[in-house]
């Protein structure tokens, strides 16, 4: 597949199935992009002479286009995709619904179509889009009744009807975009392809979107890692309870992937979530506009103590914090105001203030170090004339060259003051909370702009034993592998307690006197899960004991279930568990990322705090000890409560080198750790918990 | 203090320091009272014969006023406060600022002012006030720039500016308001008053309001718990955050109740807490205008699947929950829609519909028992009249009697139908959440209203032995009290292991011979705050060895702190811990709102993970029995992971008791009992810790 370039900027577009019938999407398409076009357009349709004034072809062959919107029916758009790639053209728009989204004799239809995209090496948008516009060259390749106004945002959307919403609002609030792609049913072109065309194009400069799903989850964090360097995205991801994810599955009609895997997923591809329209617009606008802030230190300068204070709740509630002004600033802040007023932050200028002591006071705040950035916040006044505030608050940006929110409240005495503003990139917002969110975004950016992404480790591990100790996994019928398989931790230098799996008294005795001190044992059969319930574990057996107890856990697994496969008994060194954590490490595999790890406490605090946390492998070693960091009883690791620190980097070798494997074997389905006991000098893997699938082999 | 009718209709109002000069507030409360009041306003200034056309009179005695707004300098407010008092004018609104806001000269002005307004009893709003409005009868005694429009709130607010905000706003937006107070330095009227007032006021439909404090939190609490079963209350109350709180503190110069009980007194207030202005509106407008729904299952009507998705998503953000349809909904669903639609909820009646359509969906959807409320949810499309969408929405809203939002997505195409929406109470929002955001206040709303408060139970206490031991601490110099302030826990029935305090080795033996079993002995001095780290615990001793322990705990003591006042040794019962969970009950006693409970799992759980909850005292059993059920460790104590459930009761019974201690007493000031050890057969106290004010006692 090609760049998408010539999509977005093609010189002569073909119609194919153009006509002038009221009502049809044929003549909307037409009627879009007739008007506005910079270059050709083209109607394929040989039941015309012509189309709209324009003269019409019987096939995309005689159009001698670069890039075709289809709007035929269902049952004709293959072959015209197939005459499209036979005449040369590579960039084809299928607006035509009845694919995927309808199951049965649709979905076959769709695969079909990506057979012929492939074959033909096609840019293909859809099919059941939109279709796409550009305001470089004034393109709207769709039926929908509004086209964008020219701006620096490029939009994808998965659902064509919240386009037609955005830009009927969009045009009503002034703003505009480069790029709109309506994804339609992405049978080959994604949201990864636009991201990736976005992320080279400079007049691109923030890329939004709404996705209900991601199809390509490893390659998309890969490539949004990189744009987002550069150029920020921000989405929303919808499915994100589990109703939406219901509904969006059912709206869709593709298996969703876990909200845990997006979360995880979408963060290391640096992408900025948005919860709601609201929340993706506010941070929209203000990345297309602003400077990224040096630092999250922000000052509030305000004429009113109440708003004031609810900018500071605000500014708790975000990744802001309320700037320590320098001694030169308070000291001029002091001359400036009034003796009532407040020259630590917030900043309160006192109610009867004018434009001038505005500006003095921003200015000032603004050429203080130690502020990242400012919000102008107002209530309206006799003596404040809010153009003139406006036009000062728009000049110091760009003297300061630091980021400025404005928050002047009121109604209809401020529309002129924030078109002032908006057209400076400086949104106006009643509610100062939403000011500060916006900023927050920025702050958030420049978080994932200083990110470096490393490459994962590459341990020197033994694959083939691990292939050789997966593939026993044939023999079973529930695809279940345990501690029979803990020659996989060896293979891949993941510590464990000594110990053996035995099948006889005597070498159980043997294993035991080997290892110091009292061992724990445990029958191992894969038809008895639940070991505990049927006495099948024994708990700090002395050495004299060890035999005795090896016959008693065979009979109790014998009484339990005559005919149990019964591998043996493990002897195992026992875990330290006075001076140590159980934690878990695990992981499953998603179906849009791939394989999902994850890390948390044992016991009640993943099963009844639920504090877990998520990583797309393979993980890098600064993701990995990010999970060890951002669980809520990370304390607990590194010693809360007088205790010793249990021993982090094995964690996280642990949890990196779980990662290889996992990603080595596309077989294993789900893997457990759990306990990992970490103590203050190292970690051991305690138990082991595997699924296999056998034809992944 | 009598009622504020009249203080909102008055029949002649004074403007003590009235003034036709340009830019004074004087002039400025006159010119808005003039034209709208209907009234009389006679102004009072001896420097002026008329004053804007109406004649002046010299004294406040002269104008047979049942109200006066003063607005004379700081100095002379005084008297003439003392003036209307002597007239017998009983409500009085200070605008003038320069009082307890400016600290030193000025609070010691407000304290004679509340001095002179408790002897003549009078109503007085400020000072600091930006004034009082109120639309029944045209009165804006203010000196803001706007009047406010009728409507069926009404709305107090601590900041002066916030209200000249809000109403330049709301004057844009058509919302309206019954009455508006600004209170100021709230002297003498504060919140209660008004929220007491407003809760009578038939006109006043629902209460609003933005405080930074709340000058007495119990009374606000039991008069607003009244109120909220007829008017719901939405609050910002800022100060949420640390950053916030400091904000707030320095602004009204008071003393900050801590954020824990603002959060547990506005929840046992009944009030609903908006985290941003914008909250505050989305909640109050759907409050004043729409019916509260049955139960809290909504249907969504769409013309567009990803928006429908992205509501469903914030349905799952809310309390409110998808409705499942009965089977003949979706009978009906599956005959009206097309196939491509979707019967299920949220309810896809695809792109090409058109108003009849909706309008169908919607009657069906509304007509089912198990739709509680609706939204109406949709993009703009070729054959959609959003007009007359909106007005058959607004129709069967009425039709069904339960509460619809909408969303109709777009810009300017969506602004005649949102005025129609509007006009019927119901608000438009471009952004889905917003709209099921403001639905879930409603829903929230339904749950306080079935609230019922049960009085806090009347243990049977021995109150005399408590205050006996309380008055220990008068020989103390740090005003705590530990162990040997156990008898507390006896005179207020709250269990405790057995055990006794000892000064002598024989003793010592005698209890633990008495006692069944091992025994846990500890030194016992108020000098020793850190038993432990001085080998002051012994764990786990038995009989014949506990008078040598007795001895050597005594000698440790003495070596650690030769003058350290010893007690004695405390003999106790060891609690089971195996079959026991620790817990803390703890109370401090908040600047606000007086004695505050805390309930947690002790250890870990509080300290690291800080999961607590929090009550103001005196506790009912209902609000005990929340607070052992609403800590996310609320599982463990009901059993989670096969061990037998804690005594859920006998801990409730103890936060009850405590309580009832806590609130009998004044001079505790901390309270902790940690741990309380709950076994499945009861709770026993192991340890407290307390603090005294000897001066309250």
């Amino acid at each position: 597949m090609g760049t998408l370039t010539e999509l977005f900027a093609p010189d002569r577009i073909a119609v194919v199935g153009a006509t002038a019938r009221e009502g049809s999407i044929g003549r909307a398409v037409t009627d879009n992009l007739l008007p506005a076009f910079d270059g050709e357009v083209v109607p394929v349709n040989p039941n015309y002479e012509e189309v709209m004034g324009l003269s019409c072809v019987d096939e995309i062959g005689e159009a001698a286009a670069d890039m075709a919107v289809i709007v035929v029916p269902p049952k004709i758009v293959l072959p015209a995709i197939e005459q499209a790639g036979e005449a040369g053209v590579e960039n084809v728009v299928v607006i035509t619904a009845g694919f995927g989204e309808t199951g049965g004799d649709g979905a076959s239809r769709e695969r079909e179509l990506k057979e012929i995209a492939a074959e033909y090496d096609l840019n293909l948008v859809g099919p059941n889009s939109l279709g796409i516009m550009s305001t470089a060259n004034g393109m709207n390749a769709s039926f929908g009744p509004d086209s964008p106004e020219a701006g620096n945002m490029s939009f994808m959307s998965q659902s064509g009807a919240f386009i037609t919403a955005v830009l009927d609002w969009a045009n009503d609030e002034d703003v505009g975009f480069k790029d709109v792609a309506s994804l339609g049913n992405k049978a080959v072109l994604d949201e990864t392809d636009f991201v990736d065309h976005w992320g080279d194009d400079p007049d691109t400069d923030v890329i939004i979107g709404y996705l209900e799903g991601i199809s390509q989850g490893r390659e998309f964090i890969d490539t949004a890692r990189e744009v987002t360097q550069d150029t920020p995205i921000v989405l929303v991801k919808s499915g994100r309870t589990d109703a939406g994810a219901q509904a969006a599955s059912s709206h869709t009609g593709t298996i969703a992937g876990s909200e845990q895997a997006y979360e995880a997923g979408l963060d290391q591809a640096g992408v900025l979530r948005a919860e709601s329209v609201q929340d993706l617009f506010d941070a929209a606008q203000m990345l297309a506009n602003q400077p990224v802030p040096e630092n999250n230190d922000i000052a509030v300068i305000t004429n009113a103590g109440g708003p004031g204070v609810m900018s500071t709740d605000a500014v708790g509630d975000s990744g802001l914090e309320m700037a320590s002004f320098e001694q030169e600033t308070l000291d001029k802040f002091s001359e400036q105001l009034p003796p009532e007023g407040n020259i630590y932050n917030p900043v309160d200028i006192v109610g009867d203030a004018d434009v001038e002591r505005f500006r003095d006071a921003l200015d000032i705040a603004l050429a203080d170090e130690n502020v990242g950035s400012a919000m102008v916040l107002s209530c309206p006044t006799a003596v404040l004339d809010y153009e003139q505030l406006a036009a000062e608050t728009v000049e110091l940006r760009e003297k300061h060259g630091k980021p400025v929110a404005a928050c002047f409240m009121g109604g209809e005495s401020v529309d002129d003051s924030a078109a002032i503003l908006s057209d400076a990139g400086i949104p106006n917002y009643f509610d100062p909370s939403r000011a500060i969110g916006a900023l927050d975004s920025l702050w958030e950016y420049r978080g994932i702009q200083q990110r470096t992404y490393e490459e994962p480790a590459d341990f020197d591990v033994d694959k083939d034993a691990a292939r050789e100790i997966l593939e026993r996994v044939e023999d079973r019928s529930d695809n279940r592998l345990g501690v029979e398989a803990m020659g996989l931790l060896e293979a891949y230098g993941i510590p464990m307690p000594d110990g053996e799996i035995v099948d006889a008294p005597e070498d159980a005795r043997a294993v035991a006197e080997r290892i110091d001190g009292d061992v724990v044992m445990k029958i191992v059969s894969p038809d008895i899960l639940h070991k505990s319930d049927i006495g099948g574990v024994a708990v700090g057996v002395a050495d004299d004991e060890v035999a005795d107890t090896y016959e008693t856990l065979i009979t109790r697994a014998r009484n339990y279930q005559p005919d149990a496969n019964l591998l043996g008994v493990q002897v195992q060194e026992m875990a330290d568990l006075d001076s140590g954590t159980e934690t878990i490490v695990g992981m499953n595999r998603d179906p849009q990322f791939g394989p999902l790890m994850m890390f948390g406490l044992g016991g009640i605090f993943v099963e009844v705090l639920e504090d877990t946390t998520f990583r797309v492998a393979p993980v890098s070693e600064t993701e990995a000890r990010e999970m060890t960091e951002e669980i809520k009883t990370a304390p607990l690791l590194r010693g809360a409560r007088g205790r010793d620190p249990a021993d982090l980097d094995g964690i996280v070798e642990t949890i990196q080198r779980l990662s290889q494997l996992v990603a080595d074997f596309p077989a294993i389905m789900e893997f457990d750790i759990n306990p990992l006991v970490a103590t203050p000098d190292g970690v051991a893997a305690v138990d082991i918990r595997l699924t296999v699938d056998p034809e992944n082999l």
